[in-house]
């Protein structure tokens, strides 16, 4: 059997993490109850739902009745954005030009519906300036907290002040950025905070909406009452356990992991850049996920050099349909120029990530690239 | 250790199949990738899914193209409804009076967006009349296929047919069907049909829609690609993965498991009914799920009879909100008085279910009745 290639790829998504799944475990087995069945197993289960309930809310220091469980990111950038929306007075956004398609789709929604969407300009960094928040009412505030291809951290405390000075909700996606750094809602003051539990060492298919006590938020899904009406459907109670164990993991690691992970990708960083040259930082050095390397090859394709490189798991920027590739719409808005871009590979590292994977990955990187891969 | 309560509560949610969480449980630990990554583990998790599509299709004689992922039953319900309507010229909708709340709500979205909603009366049995469709365009015909309290199957392939011979496009909610009956999408004449993981002994959180090829569906979620669109957010692979093996599971027990659950239901009933005088039977002895038997009891509450029988795990069919009891709106559509649904008890067999468990529980049942409980 071949040796499984080093994962660098853990913003796409992360391994569940072994007590997550272990913890998930009796509720696919013998604890099967419906939470909203009076039987003691059911009882079961909507104790282990609240549970889970208060364990995000402690990752991200909010209220346990703050917290709205989903099937995802996707759903929860959804509700946040459309549910608020649907419940707001001023029709216009304003977010970034370097949004997650869950933010940009929606957004998309309702513009068709009538709504003014302004997207601001990032820099070099990725990052977009708080004082370019345009004069006037705004209804909606949504704001990527990190940047899923560069890992940019973006000012969203700064916009939220400014969006709440003009009458508006502040939405931040925080799919990327919640337990690979510290969250507070309160320190962000954001109205909505979307997490997504497959980037957070959970399940694929479970997620959650923080909802600030106060905020308006209309149902995307109707049905049956649970989760307080704002999200009917019989609860996903194995995922959610999972989602809670997995917050109180992140929450355990915080204060260790990040900085170890941030060791490990400068160390990467420098190899790389001490092999190959010209290689181009994509990613900021500051303000950045912990985890997260973007570099731009000189004169090759990001997915060519992967599929030379079958050692490491990664992502290149850039999306390619029929064999034809496309820059990344995020990096071309940094002004990173499209010939470059189109030569990015996004090094994403995790809780398992060694030295020895570090040093083995970029040695492999660097002779693909050497030897024209 | 108390002993764990018979469970007669299938119909609330199913316990998760032992093979079904074996075959999830690699997608919960080695195999974590993302279907969309084009790392080794991304396609292997794409594959699993794949092969989950075509094993949910087999189950009801759908193509796998024809099957879109969900979070549920209810989100499929509001995908086929809302997501049909936006498609729909003829505002009009075509359904019964006792439908579960996945339905009436989108129902009653779609009547505040101008829509006109049909409502067919069900006699005794709980069963709308195929020649009471009225006569004009419809657009859209949704009609449960397995009523949940009572287990009334639904004229479904006359209805459909009435319904497009109107222009119309029929949806049926098959949670509680699939897999307890045989169930194909073109005998039933079905253009749309959800199916509930949870019901199925697959786990809570997962779900599936049937959309017939050529049957226009506008996605209710906006964001990447994924599920070509029509509901993106990364797949909830694990539990897609069980989703896909209780399908695989289900049509194997089809040629035995109805039978006998059917033969043990009537022993209950035999039993109940020699022993509890004036017990009602609500639910049909035919054209039924196999697994359900609904009594009425003369007057006791069914709410208390079950607080006083801790032998078993069942529900009622009423709800109680602060400590006030309401009838079924199913049972009183039914024509059932209200004080007698108020003694409703909804008996729900499974796979698990023994002839001993039977003869436990109606003993336990006619005692708690005889002592007043």
């Amino acid at each position: 059997m071949p040796t499984a290639p080093i994962y660098l790829d853990h913003n796409g998504t992360t391994p569940v993490a072994p007590a997550v799944a272990e913890a998930m475990w009796p509720y696919l087995t013998e604890h099967f109850g419906n939470p909203s069945s009076t039987t003691p197993i059911g009882r079961l289960a909507r104790e282990a739902v609240e549970l889970a309930r208060e364990q995000v809310a402690t990752l991200i220091g909010a209220h346990p009745d703050e917290i709205t469980f989903t099937s995802g990111g996707t759903e929860s950038n959804n509700l946040a954005i459309r549910g608020a929306a649907a419940a707001l007075e001023h029709r216009v956004a304003v977010t970034s030009a370097v949004e997650h398609p869950a933010t940009v789709q929606p957004l998309t929604l309702l513009e068709a519906a009538g709504w003014a969407v302004r997207r601001l300009a990032v820099d070099r960094d990725g990052r977009v300036a708080a004082d370019a928040v345009p004069s006037g009412p705004i209804g909606l505030g949504t704001l990527i907290l990190a940047q899923n291809e560069t890992g940019t951290i973006q000012p969203v405390a700064e916009i939220a002040e400014r969006v709440h000075a003009a009458g508006g909700v502040m939405h931040t996606d925080g799919a990327q950025a919640v337990g690979k750094i510290g969250v507070s809602v309160n320190d962000l003051h954001v109205d909505l905070l979307s997490v997504a539990g497959h980037k957070l060492y959970a399940p694929k298919g479970v997620g959650a909406l923080y909802i600030r006590r106060g905020t308006p938020v209309h149902a995307l899904l109707v049905g049956a009452g649970q989760e307080r009406g704002l999200r009917p459907g019989t609860e996903n109670v194995a995922s959610i356990v999972g989602l809670g164990t997995a917050a109180r993991l992140a929450l355990d690691l915080l204060d260790t992991e990040p900085e170890r992970q941030r060791g490990l990708r400068e160390e990467l960083w420098r190899q790389l850049a001490d092999g190959i040259p010209g290689l181009a930082r994509v990613s900021p050095a500051e303000g950045c996920l912990p985890n997260t390397l973007m570099v731009a090859l000189p004169d090759r394709l990001g997915a060519d050099l992967l599929d030379a490189t079958p050692t490491i798991a990664a992502a290149t920027g850039s999306a390619c349909h029929s064999g034809v590739h496309a820059p990344a719409a995020t990096l071309l808005a940094m002004g990173v120029a499209p010939e470059l871009a189109l030569g990015a590979l996004r090094l994403t590292l995790g809780r398992a990530t060694t030295r020895q994977q570090i040093d083995t990955a970029a040695t492999a990187i660097i002779q693909s690239w050497r030897s024209g891969g």
